[in-house]
This record gives structure tokens, C-alpha cells and sequence, in this order.
């Protein structure tokens, strides 16, 4: 497992007020074009710097281009600070070309106890395995080169095969067992392969739409990740994706609408 | 029931490229202000006219502001073109101050029919009453003008209390029975009262983000909604839309976040 953390790989610098350089890691990406989720939050760590409000509660991005690696860009506008919440713009470009455009709303997450909840998913998470990712049933040729970074361990072997559920099931850690915080929660929303694995192999299935939701902040620990496919029909399939934390909180929700190849 | 109907009341007038003029319609208000489904299929009829793909597959909003009533105006830009979708920022403004930013994705919708679904609610709609919206326990004192506009026929008397459930089952009709289009059923995820109605009684539930995807035109008649909440807390509050069109087709998806003071 790399030693480089995400909070160094997700790391912006500020150039001026609203603009920001990441160097994007070529050890982030699947077919050598970084996660969709990553991206995202590098351009809600920028955010989180000229925010009034320290932690994202929700983020909605739309993909225009999937970006090589290297050196790239990512302008905020502050559209409006009010008592409770910032709410912001940003994009992340290369060579000036927007690759990602996204909204953000920031706050202050408060107590994780919920006041009610029902309807949310209760996954029984199986056993996980000693060892991460499994054998290679992944890639269809495709190198992914974030498996060296991050430690996924399904609750079922990929290599069985899909159930035809449409669902994963994972633990995740960051290298090292960096602790999640609200950013890197949304490339958990993220990190998973497409639930559509268990339905049917498939080429790559390209995020359009991605909007998290983040609703406490994580105990440390790796987290726990249901990443689960809804409905693929003309050539597009919706997931959503629940995560909780090591105390058993949920602390992040997303969902993506992502195009496919498939049957 | 009114006759004016939605197409009138989301019209845009384009008075240059990328700008337009809205009359927000002062009867599509609760509590005085614009439903927030209607202001975003405001700005995506705009989008539509300076897209080169004519249906909106995703959209995502974030609201700044609760504009009042009466006229506005929407910017568009084009961020890409490519050859499968166009992908727009949108913005709704009210005398120059931003109130709603929105980002879309659009393509060509084609084949309703599925190739795969799983995990998508199954609802049993119940017996819709002949009369829509059945005795006012809505408000606690808040004028709901769009009442007199579209009709909403709950499968359980909203009177008979929460059932702790969080969950609302409606048929929604637009007026004079409009066929619904993509643009309006980006009103009908956001149409029905907030689902935390079901739970127990709050003040104000104000979306502060909303995202919507639309995957099949849907056949002319009502539309059959599920509006569901799922977790509670943090004064925050997340819900979950499902809309079928009068054939059983899934046509849309939505989820939001939401302000709430509750308990």
C-alpha cells in the first residue's frame, strides 16, 4: 500500500483568492484518468479554503472531461455566505479547459446521533477478508492503478461472479489509515468499481453526475460502503452509495447517473 | 383547478444568447415563495434552447436565495458540447442577485424499457381518493397558493397523522392535465410537501440542494410520486423522489437535501 496519503494527493495551493493548483496523481486513476470522486475533492478542498463554513454537506459535480494526470487548476466562486451555510461554484480545469464544474454547500456538521431514521439501507456486511481487492476480475484490460493506494475488501470475491443484485459491499481504508474526514468522504462515494459489475461485465462506465451528501463527521477508521446499481436503460445507470463509519454512523450518501455499454 | 398551465408558467423569453426573462408565477408559491422544482425547470428550459441535445437527463441545483415572485432572470452557459450531451451551468437571478445555480446534463432520451432494475421501490400505491389533497392539515398557517394549481390525491388522508414512515404517496397531476415533459418533472420530484410530514410536524423544510434525473419521456397522464425521508439529524434532512409515469415506466429520480427544525 502507497504511503502517500489522500490528503497529500488531494492537496491544492493557493495561487490567488479564488484560484488553486493540485497536481492530480497519476496513482489515483483507472485507465489512467483520475476518480471521479477524487477530483471532486480537490475541488471542495479549495472550497473549503475560502469558505466561511468549514465542512461540505453537499456537493454536486457534473463531468465534462476526464483529465490526464499532472498539473491542473480549480477556480471557486462564492456564490453566497449566510449565517448557516457557504454555497460555492468551482471547477477544475487543465490547460484552462474545464474538466469538472460543481456546486458545493459548506457548514457545520453537528451531533451524529440522528433524530430519526428509516428507509435507509441495512446491509449485512459479511465477513470481509484478510487481504484486499481479491483476484483480478476487475480490469477487462484496464489498468487501475488506485488499487496499489486504497484497500477495498468486498464482503463477497468479485471473482464469484455478478449475483445480479447490482450491489457491492465493502470495507475502505485510505493509505496508511488516514482518518476519513467530510472531503474524503466524497471520493468514498466514489471508490468503489460500478455496482453494474454485479449485474453484467461491461466497459467503462463514465460518471456524468455526482451529488454527495455528508451528514457526520467520521469516527476514524476505515468505512463501510454499499454502492448499489438501480436501473440501467438507455445506455445510462443510476447508483447510490451509502457510507458509514467505523462506529456505525452514516455519514455520507451520494449518487451518481453514469453511462454504460451493456447486454 | 387553474388553467394556466405549467409551460406558461416556466416559460422563458431569450433576450440575448445566453440571457433570459422569466415571470415567476405567484401561484406556484408556498408560503409566498416558488417551489424549488419549478424554478429549477425554469432554468432548464432555457437550457434546452441554447442546447444541441433536447432533453434534460440530469440536473443539479443549489439555492441561494427564495426569490419572491414576478420577474427574473436566468443566464445560461454552455460548458461542452459533445456528441451524446450538452452540459450547461444554469442561474435564476431576481434584480441581478443570484438566487438559484444550477448545473445540467443534456442528451437525446430514447427506449423507456429497462434493460435491468433492482432496488428500485416497489410502492403499493393505494386507492386515490376523487378529491385531491383531502382536508388542510398541511399549512400550520402557511398559504399554499400551488394547491389551486396542480392536483395531488394522497393514496392516505394526510389527516389521519404521520405514520411515522416518512413516506408520501401521491398521484400529481398539472393543470388541465398537461401532458408532463422532462423539464416538468424536474417540478414533479420536488411537487409533493416534504415527506417529513410523516414523521412529525416542523416549520419551513428548505431544499438546499436538489438533484433530479429523468430517464424516459413519459406517457401522457398523472404521475404516481414517491417521496420518502430517510435520515434526520444535524437539522438536515435527506428525501428520496420516485416518479412513474401512467404506463409504470420509472421516468424520473430525485433527491434532496434539506433544512429542517424538527422535535
Amino acid at each position: 500500500m502507497s504511503t502517500t496519503t489522500f490528503a497529500a494527493v488531494s492537496a491544492v495551493k493557493q495561487r490567488c483568492d479564488t484560484e488553486f493548483s493540485v497536481d492530480l496523481s497519476p496513482a489515483w486513476t483507472i485507465g489512467g484518468r483520475p476518480n471521479g470522486g477524487y477530483l471532486l475533492a480537490t475541488i471542495a478542498r479549495a472550497a473549503t479554503v475560502v469558505s466561511g463554513h468549514p465542512d461540505v454537506l453537499a456537493a454536486s459535480a457534473h463531468y465534462l472531461r476526464s483529465p490526464e494526470p499532472g498539473p491542473a487548476e480549480i477556480e471557486v466562486e462564492v456564490l453566497r455566505t449566510g449565517r448557516s451555510a457557504t454555497q460555492l461554484r468551482g471547477r477544475l480545469l487543465k490547460d484552462g479547459v474545464p474538466q469538472v464544474e460543481a456546486l458545493l454547500t459548506l457548514g457545520v456538521l453537528g451531533a451524529a446521533e440522528p433524530f430519526w431514521q428509516d428507509g435507509v439501507p441495512q446491509p449485512e456486511f459479511g465477513p470481509f477478508p484478510e487481504e484486499p481487492w481479491g483476484p483480478d476480475v476487475l480490469s477487462s484490460g484496464i489498468p487501475i492503478a488506485i488499487r496499489d493506494e486504497i484497500d477495498v475488501y468486498f464482503d463477497r470475491p468479485l471473482a464469484d461472479g455478478p449475483s445480479g443484485r447490482g450491489e457491492l459491499r465493502a470495507l475502505l481504508a485510505l493509505p496508511g489509515d488516514e482518518p476519513f474526514d467530510p472531503v474524503s468522504l466524497l471520493f468514498a462515494v466514489d471508490a468503489l468499481p460500478p455496482a453494474t459489475l454485479d449485474v453484467a461485465p461491461s466497459g467503462w462506465v463514465p460518471t456524468l453526475e455526482l451529488t454527495a451528501y455528508v451528514r457526520a463527521h467520521p469516527a476514524p477508521g476505515p468505512v463501510r460502503v454499499l454502492h448499489r446499481a438501480h436501473l440501467i436503460g438507455d445506455g445510462r445507470v443510476d447508483e447510490s452509495c451509502h457510507v458509514w463509519d467505523s462506529a456505525g454512523t452514516l455519514v455520507a450518501q451520494g449518487t451518481q447517473l453514469a453511462g454504460i455499454r451493456i447486454g
